[in-house]
């Protein structure tokens, strides 16, 4: 439920209201607008009560939500969240690139990508410290070592930096390194790790699970909104469909169902989605055509030679022709990206 | 197989060659280059013979072919195929616009939208005069009454048409009528209506099947080039998936694929795809993005009164906008909407 | 609609709804009960008029049906269908053995697998004739010739056949050789042919299209229904998804779904499912646990030489074995298979 | 690489061979067997040194294996691995039941459970006591008071019992209190839990992810194995699709693909597939005549007062049928439910 407070409401009616949603079992949350205050019902109970709440005098209407999330939502905040990562941001008019290797190998591999990333205009620079993998028995990634190589970097070249947290374990040292953390694919619905990445207060980029729902993606943001951190990019990667031409199908069609549904940014990750290099181009400009926020490239100096995902990793000087060829497409739908 | 010629090879060289492909107990299909001629070795039965072709003397190579598809791969013809529709064509470096209603159902209501395609710069007109229902007690489509609208508007507002063949019996009634054939992705894998539509000589606009794979889609193809006719569009519609946000994944990436495997141009269908009115814009920029040939989309006077579809249809002056942004993304990735 | 008459009403009363029902516009399909007649009300227009039905003084209710379809739907007949086939019958408490060839390749082929079917107590012999293929290059089946084989080997070994129509040019032919007509997979929402093959009277074996919903196939057997012909037997034959480890995957919760919807029997086909001879006796298994009125196997004496589907073709020895163990199952749920 | 020694190898040959694993910068996993040791050579690094290696006098042959992972494979035990929970097992000839309510509610609700169980016939007793929720907002369960309610029930009515472990932080004590963990769909890639619910040695219910191939499933059971625990039960809980009429679509050829690649036994929970108590039994028994070592079923005294998943649980008397007419198909292939 959301209770919507009559225009201009004081204070002490804020607070009694508050003090009855409390009573009545539930958690009052509190958002100041302009000219009047909204206050979400949240709890695990199932919710009673709303009769009551209508009741009272400073109360001009209380609305059941039928979605199912409610911080997340439009409804709860119409105008687009702008998420704040380091010197830059993510949301709004403009588009974003994120860029880096796949993993960490080594600082010289990292340095020449974090280069290329910067003089090609790119925003955020990405690597993998800790990688999940399919096989116990594959390249894990370089840990700590990894960690503080991106960090040194993203600060040579003057970017900030995002990497993968996969668990509470290496969360603190992992959120001590970065400026952004991603919350993989695998891991959309491990709700433990989405409450305690929220609670670092740190943005947060939720890739979309593999088989997850529109709603299945905008609730595990729910969790991380509903810890206080309201710094959350949602990223559309690619589900998994009868498909066998692309690793996974880039739902191109998510970007405008997020945007209608949630106020939070969108992004696209076509690596991943595409799993070979030639397709990474034409998923980016559908992204970006489509309403996309920004985009996150894999870029490495010699893919053939990558410890992870080589296939889809470009080489700097297609990366640069990315990214200009999606400047022109980010243009031709009103949007900027410099 | 396919026998590649010696450069400049004489026709009494390629004839003697044809000659032993048949006594091989194949069918032979010359397709005469500039410089050199190709065949193809085309049969029911498992493929031998390759030696004996091999060692004739006009031959210069031959070559198995791992796709199981040959006439409508790259390999086959390096360039793209340019498909001629009435006084226009889809292909090469232009994206075209198909549109028109889901269902004729009038004559005033097919030539209101016939003039808004026209005006907005669209290049074919569509609309379903037998229209394949899920349900039997659904619309069926107005039938040969349908067919000679569509034509009379096509005349008047200067547009060639294209419209569904849904059965062999009214399939020769149909090709009189217009200029495009189009199969639907229920049709994609009815393979006497794939010949026979294939024998009018009319230029196919081919739907891909709901769960059809990319080579399945080409080898649907391959039956209709098979006839001896070449003029073949694709067009990726969307597919099923586990998504409940739109009524069908639009598989952006299979654009690519299509290109990158098959010389045939490729158009997107976003209406279909998206189910909703909303996601049309998005989708077709997408697809355009993403290299589509064209797009087609579902233009109604009054959606909210269609016999059909109502939902995904656009109204004349939404249907402008979107051909206004198509043209932009067109430009921003060096094609043209003209 | 369906419009429920007063119980003991007379024709005249049932001849007088009819005429209403008429002038609203709409087809009446009148189906005499023991003590009652319900008339369901068809017809291409939005139904209204459910109020001046409700008027009629003959009239007990009428309903309004929230399934699309009507025939096929257990409200309209509670009780289970039995398909007549020849000298058997599928449906009720019987679990029935459908088997043969994938494609009618020889006389001597045939007959060996007949034999094999009928020693082993199956009870419809099934081969290909006209063959639906991916590949316009693969073995297209036998054709007439085809059929005329597995006639005279049915008559031979005193089994009733099945085998696959794939178009309305080759309708009729197929009907004369054969006891009932299946319809394929790719064909399952190909609705002329679906209207056609009701009207030769034959029992239907209706395949679910591969990603098509429980809903769509039953809609499909309505368009055999709604011509007059009620024999429609279902197939669950597997579906596309994802995964990888089989050709199809076998939806089981089918069969329960169909049987919960739709009056008509359902069998599985769990040859085409698993796409692999080591899956075919489990997924057989759990088909008859879960339900289903028959299964449908491949048999082919030599399965490494079959013409098409080889690999997942059962020889006569390993058949014989599975229709033992689908016995003691089927006894198991308290069927019978005799 | 997997290096088979040598029949009846001394240790102090077992030991240099490992020495030279060790030394080409590989980790030796000997798995000593009646007659031979084989070794497991596992590494980060591509593998190399096969040469080398069966060079040496004391090996036999070294294979590459072609499947990603090793322990868990049938190539590397060839037999059943039977998993010892509490006073009973699951795996071999034996069909297990696990049954309970979804969620732990309240002493009274797990007692009538439990007794329902153990009367029936079931071998061990589940319940949840932390819910992994796609809202945040929905039950989350009881915690630890939960665990002992599920631990008390379980010594009152002489069950095992297992529970789910949705984080490392809950781990060690979900690990004091019951007797097997159940990791669950959600969790399945989440490594950092596998590993450290591996090291508690307790045995490991491990659930298929809701879009995991049978590959990537066994690569997650070996990260368990890896670990030195080889008490890993399989979990087949239905994958998503398209299909709308059952929340997953249970994908029954699992079972087969699963038992043919690995020694693992694999159970199906029918309750989460279906969605729906009415598809719960047919679900069941198909799960089991496809082979199944095992069926886990939600039990609830009052199911539609339940806090979770209310739907698809079933009564003690629905139950307690379904448990007899499993008992029936188990015995018609050849198995025991006892």
């Amino acid at each position: 439920m959301i209770v919507i407070m009559k225009v201009n409401a004081s204070q002490a009616a804020i607070d009694r209201v508050q003090f009855e949603i409390e009573k009545l079992g539930y958690i009052p949350r509190p958002a100041p607008g302009e000219s009047r205050t909204l206050i979400g019902v949240i709890g695990p109970k199932p919710l009673r009560g709303k009769q009551h709440l209508q009741a009272l005098p400073e109360v001009s209407d209380v609305l059941d939500i039928s979605t199912p999330y409610k911080l997340a939502s439009r409804e709860w905040q119409p105008q687009d969240t702008i998420v704040k990562v380091g010197n830059t941001s993510i949301g709004g008019n403009k588009v974003s690139v994120i860029a880096g290797p796949c993993s960490i190998e080594s600082y010289e591999q990292t340095k020449i990508v974090g280069e290329a990333v910067k003089s090609a205009g790119g925003h955020i620079l990405r690597g993998g410290a800790f990688k999940p993998r399919t096989s116990p028995y594959s390249f894990q990634g370089l840990g700590e070592e990894g960690l503080k190589i991106l960090k040194q970097v993203g600060l040579e070249v003057n970017l900030p930096t995002v990497t993968e947290v996969i668990d509470t374990e290496v969360l603190e040292m992992t959120a001590e390194y970065t400026d952004m953390l991603q919350i993989g694919t695998r891991n959309m619905q491990n709700y433990t790790l989405l409450k305690e990445a929220a609670r670092t207060g740190k943005p947060i980029l939720l890739k979309r699970g593999m088989s997850a729902t529109v709603k299945e993606t905008i609730l595990a943001a729910e969790y991380i909104l509903n810890e206080g951190n309201e710094q959350v990019t949602l990223c559309e990667r690619g589900i998994r469909t009868f498909v066998d031409h692309t690793r996974n199908t880039l739902d191109v069609s998510a970007i405008p169902a997020f945007q209608r549904l949630s106020h939070l940014p969108v992004i696209v990750d076509p690596s991943h989605a595409a799993g070979k290099r030639h397709k990474v181009l034409p998923l980016a400009l559908a992204g970006v055509a489509a309403g996309a926020h920004g985009i996150m490239i894999e870029v490495h100096p010699n893919p053939e030679e990558a410890l992870s995902d080589g296939p889809q990793q470009l080489v700097p000087a297609d990366f640069k022709d990315l990214v200009d060829r999606t400047r022109m497409v980010a243009e031709a739908v009103g949007k900027r990206l410099d």
